[in-house]
This record gives C-alpha cells, structure tokens and sequence, in this order.
C-alpha cells in the first residue's frame, strides 16, 4: 500500500496533507472511499497525539462529505489491516436499500463493480465539492 | 443501546468518562470489546472537536491495552451502527489463527461463544490491568 500510495491515481480525491482519500474501485457500495495515511504506521495508538488528532479530523471531514453527496443513513468507519497493516479508513455510506443493509459491507460477496472513467470522474468531482 | 448501557453488567470493564468499555458478551473471537459512547450521538462529525479527540485517545487506551494483553496480530477499530445508530466502536484483536483470519470477523457467520461468569471476570481482569 505504501507502494500504491499515488498522486496520480485516477481515483484520487484530494489530498489532506497526513494522508490522501481515494474512492474505492468497487463502487458496489455507492460512494465506498478509502482514506490512506501517507507514513508507514500500523496501528492508530502507534500515531502522535497530534497525529492521530489530524487524522481523526480528516476521517470526520471525508465521512461529512460522503453523507452530504450521498445522503446515506450512517457512515460505516473502519481501520482493519488484517492484509494491509498500513493505516486506511473504509468510509463507507450505507443505505437502507443497499444489498447488505443492515449488516456490515462484509457480509455480502460480489463481483467488483467497476464505473467508467467518467462516471469515476463525475463521483469524485462530487465528492470534491463538499470537502 | 442508550438503555442498554449499564453500569451494573458484568461484562464492564471500565468507564472512561465519555464512554463504557464492555467485554462482547460474544467471544467467539477472542478479547473482542465494545466501546460505547455514553451521550447518544449518532456520527463520528456529530462529536465537538474536544469530545473527538477524548474518545478516540480513549479508543487507542483500549486498543492499546487489548494487544498487550492478547498480543495480536492486528486491532480491527470499526463504528458500524446501522443497527443501532449510536456511537459504539468493536474493537476487535485479530489473530493469524483466528477463524476470519485475514478477512474481517462479519465474513464468518457463528454461533456466539458465551464464556462461564468466571472466565469472563478472568478475561476483565487481565484488560483492566493494561487499561
């Protein structure tokens, strides 16, 4: 993940100086971001006080934003890293129409669904715009 | 869950000022806790910056004190509440030889493993000691 860490990804949101938000490539939950710190950290008590502020912070103001776009009814927060030990947020808007609801993302497998360029593009802009 | 928290379960650990950190009465994955928030409030953003930063200093306290305790592979941090909409984090240590292992827990559907009163005090115990 620190490898994949790019400015240029397609799917890059924006950047929040500690770390870099990304909406998810499996778009099977609308509005699935992932929120990536830029150091190498593990775990959340591994970060500074002040780091982990900063990062709370950022979580918050991408999690506003998903709920302003999307208009979900909660935003699912979760910092795993059973395959990636590098700190990511899944900031996820449920719905109570989307497939898994009310249970969490995880208990539903699928096939990745995969937008379009543009359509990608039309998300992110979206998204941007109540950052 | 507003009514559910007591400080009278046995499955208390410690009350942290804003919040109340339980032993999942569930342990079919080992050590697992939740920590709930005693003001209902729904949303991470919902919090003021000030009340933000004690939970999450209190969320990394307890993550902290499970991987000392367990020495796990991996905390999984996660504030869901689609079913119960009222801020509570699962905080959940990880093993290689867990039964989800890498996947998250809600990949594994299971019957919940209620441990005898006296293993649940044991269990408290040895987190309270590392809080």
């Amino acid at each position: 993940m620190c490898a994949h860490l790019s400015e240029k990804s397609p799917y890059k949101i924006a950047d929040l100086s500690d770390s870099i938000l990304y909406l998810n490539s499996d778009q099977y939950f609308q509005g699935y971001c992932v929120l990536e710190y830029k150091r190498h950290v593990k775990e959340l008590f591994d970060l500074s006080e002040e780091e982990r502020i900063d990062l709370m912070a950022h979580v918050c103001r991408a999690a506003k934003a998903l709920q302003a776009v999307f208009s979900s009814q909660k935003i699912n927060y979760e910092l795993l890293g059973n395959q990636v030990p590098h700190i990511h947020w899944h900031l996820i808007p449920r719905f109570n129409t989307d497939p898994a609801w009310p249970n969490p993302v995880w208990s539903r497998p699928h096939p990745p669904v995969t937008l379009s360029s543009q359509e990608v593009q039309k998300r992110i802009k979206r998204i941007r715009e109540c950052l």
